[in-house]
């Protein structure tokens, strides 16, 4: 292929991500209050990733390697669409729907390049370098920071008590211990102010 | 400042920088045909720095620093606003309006990393490394990217025409060479579609 075959093929792909801009979260933004899209999840955490990386666990993290996961690894809900961190039901057969997802659109692009940035996502799926770690660290911390700055909108309408925020996003720590410390205390407080309903008694 | 402390002012930057998102641009999104937000467009330069660094002209591009350059350059935007590329009134003060809300909005982060954040803007700004030259090029790709993918709305919409796009996005070339001739060929499609208004005869 030469250069301005791969250049046609890369400007197709830019294209066709042009779509994340419409798969909306369950997430509200704290300005308008209106649900969050997946392009605009996907730059906060990159913002997330540039200022918190310090704090990261591993002291030798790659932040190009953990920017570039965290620019790709919602491409897949393009097809897959948004499946809600405590929507059980769906998450059964979340991976294989995003897997498919994977192939058509990191299919796209040449070879070599759809090759690594499969690669990048297989990475963030897997959470077992530091780099997915930290990326997916940040990518459980965004969503409960804009919760907790939105009188836990999305929380309320979806019932999700306190100990399953606490259980579903104990994995922060493996990437960020003290990034899950400020999560805990802020949840804290939520629960302390009527914004997340407490754990039910037994 | 301690860490803890450290962490608490990073992350009210995080949810200052929230607003970002309710930043509107001139741009429409191919799909919903909504405008497109600062977010938004911040993100899809993300995905075009990855894909199209290896037709940047520098063959030792820091893909790294040309990234941290896209996450941030349009958070000034949060208070300057959007100033749109062919609007020649208000870009006259723009850098002004920018520097100003550079200082407000980097400045909310602990000292070291305001002053790292803002060197990488003013980077940006006076386009002069490769690594700003390529940020430069993707900026403005981008948005003819999608005009010519959304009928040219935009432009057609301000009765920009075919001279004055060439003229005010011709340092894509500083970048890219193989953009800018992808660029000046798409942009002919437009016109020859009837999507852009030719140059006025004298």
């Amino acid at each position: 292929m030469d250069s301005a075959a791969r250049l046609a093929r890369q400007v197709a792909f830019i294209l066709e991500v042009d779509k994340l801009k419409e798969i909306f979260r369950q997430t509200h933004n704290t300005q308008s209050r209106r649900t969050e899209n997946d392009a605009e999840h996907s730059w906060h955490l990159c913002l997330c990733v540039l200022v918190l990386a310090e704090h990261a666990n591993s002291p030798t993290l790659d932040v190009l390697r953990v920017l570039k996961m965290v620019i790709l690894h919602d491409l897949v809900e393009i097809d897959a669409g948004d499946t809600f961190a405590y929507d059980t039901a769906r998450m059964a057969d979340q991976h294989e729907r995003e897997a498919r997802a994977a192939d058509r659109i990191f299919g796209l692009l040449p070879a070599d390049q759809a090759a690594e940035f499969r690669a990048l996502w297989d990475e963030f799926e897997a959470k077992t370098t530091p780099e997915a770690k930290f990326a997916a660290a940040v990518d459980r911390f965004q969503p409960m920071l804009l919760n907790c700055h939105t009188e836990g909108t999305a929380w309320r309408r979806h019932g999700v008590t306190h100990d399953r925020v606490l259980a579903r996003n104990a994995h922060v720590a493996e990437g960020c211990v003290p990034l899950w410390e400020y999560v805990v205390k802020m949840v804290q407080e939520a629960v302390n102010a009527g914004h997340l309903l407490p754990a039910k008694k037994p």
